[in-house]
């Protein structure tokens, strides 16, 4: 079982638990049906794929019928998949796999509204650690969906330097050269640097990326100029829609949200079930 | 390991993997430090249990501050809690202690909007099974931290008789009858009726809670007329908070509301760590 | 994997753990058979599913021939089941498939034996909690196979309230309305009584079940006729068959005992394997 | 984690699930309080190590004052235990902790009348795989607290060949020839026969125990003489008390039976917890 | 999942992770392929099917060809096996598939030298408990491919006696003795002996195999001559391949060597992949 | 239980199973010890807190003295470290405990002599994913133990495109955009080139790391004129000790060799137990 099947397997058991006390008393286990999944408001779709492992977990066999794909934009009233097999599979499966859905959908469609607000090419726009515990691989797919990109999976594929780091070490300098020859030749060390004369510092580091810390715009162009193609330049915190591209426009690189998972709410599917 | 310690070390496993390969390159396990979470706007805290149990999982002799308890009501900047243990583990737990917080206190702060909001103490608000899959437990405790209630945990701790179950079983009285005679005498039965036929159906099987379905405020003041105390009384369905009151006016029981979870947001707090 | 499918993997790793020596030793792989299981002597069978898991796990495409239903009153001599795969599953498979079979039935054909002493269609016989650990939910079907009903699951989906509870909160009466205010409102409350005294305080607050606790024959008539209706009544204790119609008959609802499974003996089941 | 916490583990998952609605919510966790395990009827006690390990799951620095030790004959009314901990840990651990002990003693109880009954030293009474799905180590034990002795644990630490392993090799020689060369040479071999011809080839292969299958007092008296001390010799079978002391008196080594562990019930003891 | 499932599970988990970043990014999961697995230089061949196992923990469906089995002596350049799935499967599990099989190989490899170089019927070659932490299963199976013989398989399948376990029992007779009365009349008991008087006192124990420790040849054939046929006579120790025969020679049972699994390299397998 | 909790825990089952029947048989639970681990060879020790952990994973308050640490060049009969626990500790955990460090210290003694053979401050001799499965992170910490350094960890956390890449996307060009467009802007990108022509391309890709792939000498050299610092140049392949020196004096960045890791044998350390 890989890591999304443990999710699945554990969500069913804490629905299903020692059994479905209505559907296991009421509905034998020959009965068939079948199960359409719809939008009821207008989103991007994200999650097909797990809703299926959903009702698989519960029954291999089932007929699966997905009429879209993960990244399309629906509208309300869009039959977005049929489901064929025993009605208990159906009744038992049913929650869990719109819980899946609803969420991977919602941060889909919120990432996407932050994607067609920002109007520059050259600036990608990426998630950070604050996902749902037990969700980051899921989550971080729905912001690809969404149309945005991924900063680092987890602390173990890539190297964020941190005033603690710092401090410990004594001085950036120190500190990044211990790092670089810590890790593999594969991997990218990024720094934070919160004013330009630590911006000047990390340069020096040969930091292959510099994430501006509490920096004004004037402060960003400013920092961005100095570095000047020597390292990438990301710069994070709380984004605004509003603001996405007054930021783009200092030259930066990257622009990292938390905001991407953290504030995005379910939408709306339901499930209507047919014998 | 209970299912709270399963879901933290699948979290803490997702985040670390194989190394924090900053933290333990840069920093000895012998270095001490402390860490605050403090809270970045006003909130209903919920989740510091959880908290120490993230760290706690990274080293078993943390020393733990908390300075308020689930359900406070706290402003921005409050400390919420002071944690002591190795700067390895404040710097690996922070992020994942912070997720868990930040979830949770979002949803006791938006459950305790709606409470405040609902101005009859006779009516319950209810969640549902709408929640985050491997979250439910967590999620209704959040709930219940807002001041609101939960239904049934699963499907395996109540009985609720939806029209797929009753078309199967050839009617409510016999699927009601059904159900009565396989589940224990200490599991109420709640039955869904969509007009005023269904619900007298209901009242003649005994049903101990009815649930009405796509009823308007209306048929809601007759079905509760007809029901007049001889079972609960339950409305479900997308439920806006100003709409709360009206509908509380009615004279049912029960209001459950998936939005209680799914439309929740995180809120913001972080973590200031020093040696 | 669900819990049973946990349970059977854990029951097929203590018997075989790094291999059969014997089969694995002698028996080619391509070697197939077939196996019937036959009783040994009268009995209700029960966990023919259970059976066919256990070879399922060991061969995901046996044939699969069961001659009878759960349920069945069979004969000595009967034949239970036949089964068809390679000879190495049918022989590491045959113990821990018999093993569950034999538990199970036991518990039916004991259970039986109870359902037919009772002359009483008012009332229910219930198990209790005292089931073997890990087999919860198996020896829960086993007693309904044998035509009895099912107590709570567990401590998760029933509030019982004993003497305990009462104690630390101040009385009946504080015990019950804060077990009220707390639970779902799918949950009943059930409430232990000893004297008559205990069983008025119940009553007054509107708990759905009280259990009388050591009470006499004549007590539990009393306490009957005062309760009249207002709450199910169930007795509890060490039941032996030929009380139990003169417990029915003093009116009670419920009448659960430990006994239907902890006092159960596996019946002889054996596997005849051919090739 | 080994085994045994794995069923622990498991079994207070089943009873516990999503949390104990009856406890959790009427009593608090400061609240501390003690236990005494009484037994309620004469008993050889068995199992009171993994009772601890019951209470040490739920709370890990519980005071644990064993009154007895496993093996012990009691006598009804005896206090087996005593235990300390939070009143939350005692009422959730209760009824796993006797459901372990209840079993345990029953098949110590019941083997010890076995032992009791029979009148000589030089034969072993011995166990075999009968045993509970999940608790095969554990009522090994309780057999040797009961006095009794363990054939092999399971099919990976003895080689027993018989009718279906000897036909698809081709003969006992050619079997146990193919088994001693596969198998360790700490392993012992013994061997099914059914007649004395099979006994003799039996002892041409140096099979380190045959087991005579289905013979009366006077064919095995006859096999005893034949094998004259060159194996040992096991008898197996539905063996009863009364007939115990007859079948040793032919000279055998070993009895196994089944009913040592699958005959045996529970016997009653109760918890009795104060503030 | 039986022990082998879970190592694998466990392989693809630390290789693969949260995703293969460069597959599963560049290649879609409908484009198929085939692979071949080759060997590199001269080996005996083990862990075919183990490699099956890989392939199909990551796709169900693929389409398996070996071209040899396991033992046998191949030359470099032979093709091993064919592999048919999505492209995507094979070059996920490629690695870890080739880490197996080299590891196994190297061990089987290293074991045919031995044997090879072993003049002597009469004695039989077998490993110890000296193998890599999570591997015992698959590195005694290699050995076997190897030609060499098991020793037991941990300890929990047969009694080892050594010099602590007497010194805490009181001398060599009540050790024996007391092993004797607790374990399985199917179980042998071996004893270290370390003199020539040792070995006299096991012989009184009736011990089935005495082993010599750090004896030379001279004091090893005279503890031959005393022992001569009572018991199985074991010599262990760092044992090199010219000693063997004159070892052999001495008239011993069994020469155990850790050398067989611990001093072994992993051979080279390629996998050459097409679409 | 992180993932190396877990492999101790899976190597302690695979030993002990159901029980170690010397020990537990013989050694009371009571009688305590003290274990000395010496070194049988000259070896560059690893692993010193594995073995620490299996033996907490038995005995929670063992008491431990390493001696030396991780990474010292320590002489034959050095006594690397001393713990205290009970007997049966010691005698169950020596086995596991010596088997992780015989191992880990033998990579880390292999890895070191190709670091002392290496005369190039410049070039970084590094693993790659030829480990053994399910030791991972053990095996790669034993080769930074030794002085080399880490390859990537697994297909996870750097992106290696290779032919089988190229081909499907369509050339060089193509597949590494598409890589870099997908991947975190934390993650470098290597690729494989077999010629001067694929180098070209890789650089015009901007590729952060190229690894020449069956070269001589000469084309190597050739291959590090044209990069001339663009990207980071990666030789892997068949390396010899005695070839290191010329190989780098090429003027590459980076070696890697699969024999760092699986052409290491196991050096030889005991265990001495007194009481």
């Amino acid at each position: 079982m890989d890591a999304l099947q443990q999710l699945i397997a554990f969500a069913l058991t804490e629905d299903i638990a020692s059994g479905d006390i209505t559907t296991d008393n009421l509905i034998s286990p020959a009965v068939h049906g079948q199960g359409r999944i719809v939008a009821k408001e207008p989103m991007i779709i994200a999650g097909l794929d797990v809703a299926r492992q959903v009702f698989e977990a519960l029954e291999s066999d089932i007929i699966w019928h997905p009429c879209c794909e993960d990244g399309d934009e629906i509208e309300a009233g869009t039959v977005v998949l049929e489901v064929k097999g025993t009605l208990r599979t159906l009744l038992k499966g049913e929650r869990t796999a719109l819980n899946f859905m609803q969420r991977l959908s919602g941060i889909a469609t919120h990432v996407r509204q932050y994607v067609n607000a920002l109007d520059n090419d050259k600036v990608r726009l990426v998630d950070t650690r604050k996902t749902t515990p037990g969700w980051r691989t899921l989550e971080k797919y729905a912001v690809r969906v969404g149309g945005a990109y991924n900063h680092r999976m987890g602390l173990y594929d890539g190297v964020l330097i941190k005033d603690n780091h710092i401090a410990v070490c004594g001085g950036i300098k120190a500190t990044v050269a211990k790092a670089r020859q810590k890790v593999s030749h594969l991997v990218k060390i990024e720094v934070e640097a919160s004013s330009l004369a630590e911006v000047e510092e990390a340069l020096e580091t040969q930091a292959d990326v510099i994430m501006l810390d509490n920096m004004d715009l004037e402060q960003i162009r400013a920092a961005v100029r100095k570095i000047d193609g020597r390292a990438l330049v990301e710069v994070s915190g709380s984004v605004v829609r509003k603001d996405l591209n007054r930021l783009a426009d200092t030259g930066i690189d990257i622009i990292s949200s938390g905001a991407l998972t953290h504030q995005a709410r379910s939408v709306d599917l339901s499930m209507r079930i047919t014998r």
